[in-house]
């Protein structure tokens, strides 16, 4: 840390500073410039805080060296973590398609489309069951029956389920469904719900929030690895600016600069990036010649029915476009999209009854 | 709404479009422009949804007209809505002054501050006992030790308390203890924390996310008004942009446009706003002048030692100059800052032992 | 300048890094901490530039102390800056109101909005003969034909003029005609422009970008200083983000943080950082409250028939209310609105028809 | 253009609309809801504007359905736009490098350089000989000197030129020299400048203003097209946000959307829309990705010694890489980076004297 006093800062403020530097156990380093005197903090830095020190008088600012993200950061952890979701593994080489409607609106439409979205080459099933909406008149999700419906198609299609949990109370039963926990946007510093995230052993997708920066959601990341739970993916989904020809900005910068600081797998999300389903195979493109190691894609059968973001969805026939477009581009890069685990056709008529008991559409535990 | 079709959208497309405004129970008016033609819906428009429209082929866009709040709208209710906190009235010509530090950190230091700003002339006292902080490595706050220190303080001083909520189950823990509840930046859209906070009868401070549009801050007022809790009070606390120089930017205009579309009350917080002790002054009688109906302050007796946001706490001489400056500017607007109710002083004494029962702690049910 | 090396950065690295700093004539000063080396620069610093270091091998980052501005920077000049305009003091317990259309549309339309603004109590007149538009289809501007109106106008009502000049080559032409001339959000940065009106004595006012940092408007104003001209305004009118309510949001922090950093006079102005007529008068109070010297407002007789900006403009009987209600503000701040200098009322029909010889038009030179 | 009424508008307001709408020429098409009313504009519009009726008693919102821009936009010009600058297309399905130093510091800076980027498999050479900063302090270019370096390396090289100019003025000398003109982020909407680069025939290449909307940035290529020029290139090369690892925020969904919405060609500028050479490489793959006809990047053979944007700036070997991988993306999107025209590697000696005559500096006129 350092500790830029201001030009007429007395003697005495500058002791000041320094003498809080001891208290706090570090080693002041005072340099006596020509106009100003800098206070470097080296030796022993962690009870050492910026916000103790800007305020004091004769300080003009006070600037931090060190990321103040840890156990996120490749600093301390130097190679890339890879951890296997079902019979895929996530932070290779290898690219990771999760795709699904925006909300499971019924039974016929979450196994229409996973059905679509498991023959075009997807890997993981995605799909609200608790949605966070901004009016309390809009479509709140299924709920319970969602997850219920999330896991049978888990059986039917064998693909791991990303869905979302809202509340720390929550996440017991989530977890109890899906494969990979998500945790929302606008719930990125929902600090009670990364701490909860971070109790339990399943992976975590942690989407960005439309308006934190890179540090915050590494921060984020921070505190559910500081929990125990190492399994945690990064995911770019836009950030809000002035620009209104789409519905957020898709930061693919963050790809590159959050692969340089951290060794987290990440995870793109054009669709919510763009709120365009014109632009996003382009954007799903770009997102993994930039370095992604996957995509998120919201696919509806019908997207002018879709009870949520119709507007961003892709129909199945767009999506099968998307994964050979995304094949293409993986292959330049010297990465590959797996072929997906197979699964029994015969199951999968979407129009029979449910004949699942509760019991099969719980999970299975993961291999870890 | 307004459904906009392409130039070169068919009869068939047109028709379908139509006929699914009928289908959701509206009315569909069709325009036949020379170029283009737009669907107007009129009529019992409840079922229609702007996305339901905006996917189908031939659509180019659809526009609504409505604001998407109703119980927040100034359109439902004409009336500013006025209620009372303790003996004080808020939405009403007065101007309301919460102060206080950022986090109890000791009932020393809380007492200490609690006592500095009532004789100011500060009429409710802020503090908070459970803090999110970006980084799990920060001081978190001190939980249910803050909530009995601030109740204690309410006791001796005579003043209502606000303090943070930051998940549902520990809203009745809180609501025990905290006359306005806080809805933190970071929680605007935590729609499970909306709902709880709309259950209960207890008034409640609702903060604009830091990346939130005045829309989105409505909608989730919107929230805790349709669960039945009417006494909700809006705060501008800044939100994100590009500038450095301040850690938000105070978006004051939101004083006259909120206040324009919305009967609830408003409350401007410039220490967060700014992020710097020494433009919290300036901007707080800005706020005033805007038209806000009361102000929450960060005070900290040696704000070097604050444990949190200490650059932006005031000490508590300029505290005094803060009110004195507000009062000037509040006649100017012929509103006025009441007089504090009075309290005992002898019992003021911050050193002396804790001898409160946990029962006097606990709040007394407030009039509503 | 203090260089952060990376922490595994070797000894050839830090050397290089030093020896670098020598070359440049400046004092190296390493400090060797347990985690990382920091070199701080000393000395003579004009020639070090940071650029020159953030690219080095092993170097992380590099901090920069000192602002970039300095003629415009309190430091080097502690006492506010105060100049006269015509009969008017800026910068100083004056505050000083422009008042005016957006854009000069005729020759009755000006006189009659001067009368009107004359009569309400500004002292100054703003109109545009020059118009940035976004389209090329809109209207552009009277041109040279505005100018010998505007100057019309002034000799009439006896105001000083603001106006804007757009290009380099304008510079002479407009600063016949002008006693303040504007430069534009968009020309906040056209350097040319900027070079053009600080080798001329005639007052500037300075429009911060729409989505420029307090910084970089200090930086434009260090141009025009450095090419000697002193007598700069700046002017916060509202910057870009992502609220839709508004045209731009109001940053009424940078008057506080400006006024600080700089001895320059501040003017603020509400109708374009609103863009909606009914949100100025409150936003033109905050803006004196926050310590604002001086407004500038669009006033239009008929808002609804201007060729530019008429959702913004006032009524000239709002204009009369807005001069009321900012003289009650700054008399709560103990500053004033000084009284007009008169003028020769006879002499204004803006039905008669026009009768000055061209010289009469053109400016008489201000007292400097 | 639809007009939506107030709920409590009165007949008369909504009369005084209708005959406005008339009075412009265009009809009128009101629909009575049972809440509001609703007039839609029809028929020949082009008289129209938003703004004359926003204002109007009675009105809440005025929305257009048209986009602003005529000659840009597909919807006019359905085919790409191909033009040749050289012996190269651009808009085609080539992929187009530009390449070369931030500014032209010196001749054998830039010699050195062109040759670097020629070998490595670059098509133009970019370099600025006038620099706009923001800084008066900084190094502002080598002017005149700098075309005729730039001009000989043209010569040497065989490689058509792209250079900055910043003032209508300058745009006939630096016409004479450059192949292609650079209007800079900050120009974008110097309205003048505009203006002097329509009325030449020689291609522009248009970047995108930092605060600048896609909307925007196509009203100002509508600008250089209503002059009579239709060469014009688009640069998307970042946005300013609140994110601070990174120096702009890449937008890079403006590739598919600008490509959708325009005729015109886009170029993708990774240096300045990350501010950091270590997400250059993947943010040029990202861009090709998303569809760019073509990069233009910023290198130095010393980056620690550059005049500016060193930072950002690429080796010669980065580079070389670079060109490596985007093909391998060009061919994945069934596009390719065609093979440089070849040059006459005898007269390369960046060490031997300016031994070429004034007139050979000048620029051959290109093939149009």
């Amino acid at each position: 840390m350092i500790i830029v006093m201001h030009p007429n800062s007395t003697a005495a403020e500058i002791g000041a500073v320094i003498a809080m530097v001891q208290k706090a156990g570090a080693t002041p380093h005072p340099i006596y410039g020509t106009e100003r005197t800098v206070v470097a903090v080296v030796g022993e830095t962690s009870r050492v805080k910026p916000e103790d020190f800007s305020r004091m008088p004769g300080v003009e600012k006070v600037t931090t060296i060190s990321a103040p993200f840890k156990l996120a950061s490749r600093e301390s952890h130097p190679h890339d973590t890879i951890f296997r979701v079902g019979d895929y593994r996530i932070g290779g080489p290898e690219i990771i398609i999760m795709a699904g409607p925006c909300s499971v609106e019924s039974r016929s439409q979450l196994l229409e489309t996973a059905h679509a979205v498991k023959e075009a080459g997807a890997h993981i099933l995605r799909g609200g069951a608790f949605k966070p909406r901004s009016s309390p008149y809009s479509f709140q999700g299924l709920g319970l029956k969602g997850l219920e419906i999330l896991a049978e198609a888990r059986e039917i299609y064998n693909m791991p389920i990303v869905t979302e949990v809202m509340s720390p109370e929550a996440v017991p039963m989530v977890a109890e469904y899906a494969d990979i926990l998500q945790i929302g946007a606008r719930n990125m510093q929902n600090f009670g719900l990364l701490h909860a995230v971070g109790r339990i052993q399943r992976p975590v997708l942690l989407k960005r929030g439309m308006m934190s920066s890179m540090e915050e959601l590494l921060m984020s990341a921070e505190y559910i690895l500081a929990g125990g739970n190492y399994r945690v993916m990064l995911c770019e989904r836009g950030i809000r600016t002035f620009e209104k020809y789409t519905r957020n900005t898709f930061d693919l910068n963050a790809v590159p600069i959050l692969k340089q600081l951290s060794h987290l797998p990440l995870i793109a999300d054009p669709s919510h990036a763009t709120g365009r389903w014109d632009a996003v195979i382009p954007m799903a493109r770009a997102a993994i010649a930039a370095g992604a190691d996957g995509l998120i894609v919201e696919v509806h059968p019908r997207p002018d029915e879709a009870l949520s973001d119709g507007p961003q969805s892709l129909k199945p026939e767009r999506f099968v476009e998307l994964v050979k477009q995304v094949k293409r581009i993986a292959e330049a890069m010297d990465r590959f999209v797996p072929e997906p685990v197979p699964w029994a056709p015969q199951a999968a008529d979407p129009a029979a009854p449910e004949t699942h008991t509760l019991s099969s559409r719980r999970r299975v535990q993961p291999k870890v």
